[in-house]
């Protein structure tokens, strides 16, 4: 066997409606024109098991959830996507396009719900041991205008019935997140037309297919 | 607002086909026959949720589950459970007869699958707390016996689909368990005939309701 180097495991994040689905077709045309292998998934989801966990977690439902039970479901989801998706690719050498990963958590149970961030750091251990993206693609948007691009696009899920308050908290805690590790997280302004947010990625993934 | 004594929380443990729904019924009869108040459920479920939850973990599927997203899983459901259900019940001074608890888990997913038992007390804390069962009646049963007993009911389910094997170090666990802290387990042994069974669990049953 020729010797391979892990793939890279880019993950695309920000509250609802900022473009995340939208900018992860231009990832992965950007690196379909470079030759470069990758998978294109999702959280929470990625498995027949994990996009059924996902089911769950996005229905409304008339019993309160309990925030605790909701961060350990989508560690679930999380540990069955990593073990049967996300590490055979990155051990393949292919690169990893993720829609949502731990920063999420972080933003969403974190930040959004107030949970303890140790226990959210203390299950990211547990789960993915040593294993964080390479490079976090943020989208960062006013949630008011995240909210008004989602609103055309169906009805409202559990999270997004969620009020103004709690989406402000989220990307309070994404940018907080960004922040402290800059090398790590790309903000990428997503108030601005697509073109010159892709413009921005192009940017960003220049250097990160540069880095060794 | 009276003083109210917190209600007792007892569990039926066993492998598969020892008799712990069966015995459960002979239980809360017995609670009924003393006008003990008391709430009846079951683990993996209890809550809506947590119900939903179980039949993800029973289904059979193509895709192999790791066995951290079933440990997290299991968790999840018994946080929705404990928050919806067992805790408002022993708060409000009822008793719970729970169908498996997590005895259960260090047994299946401990014993059974080899999960580190460290892990498991790491996310019993956390879901948990203090609160641990104060009495767990485990029905001990030679698997061959309890196999042939749970074949006669139905298709098996996932954890049932496992080879004897793995039923042995499940029994394995669970007496493990049990000797290492006797006060709290009352071994019963489930290999006799149904009466009997039963003469053995009413033996308990008044101590407990002794015991303040
Ligand atoms: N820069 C932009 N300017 C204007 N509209 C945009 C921009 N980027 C995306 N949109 C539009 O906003 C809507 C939401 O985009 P998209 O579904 O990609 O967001 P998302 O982050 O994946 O949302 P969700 O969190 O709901 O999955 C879409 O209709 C999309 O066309
Ligand atoms: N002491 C006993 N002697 C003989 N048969 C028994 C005895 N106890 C229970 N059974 C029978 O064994 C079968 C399995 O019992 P039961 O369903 O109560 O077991 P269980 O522990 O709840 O099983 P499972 O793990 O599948 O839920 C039933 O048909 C029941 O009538
Ligand atoms: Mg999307
Ligand atoms: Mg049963």
């Amino acid at each position: 066997m020729s010797e391979l180097s892990r793939g890279k495991f880019i993950t695309l994040e920000g509250g609802e409606g900022v473009g995340k689905s939208t900018n992860l077709r231009f990832v992965t045309q950007w690196l379909e024109n470079r030759g470069i292998e990758f998978i294109q998934t999702r959280e929470p989801g990625g498995t027949p098991l994990a996009e059924q966990l996902r089911t769950l977690l996005l229905q409304k439902r008339d019993e309160r959830v309990d925030p605790t039970a909701e961060l350990l479901m989508v560690f679930a989801a999380r540990a069955q996507h990593l073990s049967q998706q996300i590490l055979p690719a990155l051990a393949a050498g292919k690169w990893v396009v993720c829609d949502r990963f731990t920063d999420a958590t972080y933003a969403y149970q974190g930040g959004g719900r107030g949970l303890d961030r140790t226990l959210i750091a203390q299950l990211e251990n547990i789960v993915q041991k040593d294993l964080r993206p390479d490079r976090v693609l943020l989208l960062d948007l006013d949630p008011v205008i995240g909210l008004e691009r989602a609103a055309a696009t169906g009805e409202a899920d559990r999270f997004e019935s969620e009020q103004l308050d709690f989406f402000r908290k989220v990307r309070r805690a994404y940018r907080a997140r960004a922040e402290s590790d800059p090398d790590r997280y790309a903000v990428i302004d997503a108030s601005v037309a697509l073109p010159e947010v892709q413009q921005q990625l192009a940017h960003v993934l220049e250097i990160i297919a540069g880095t060794p």
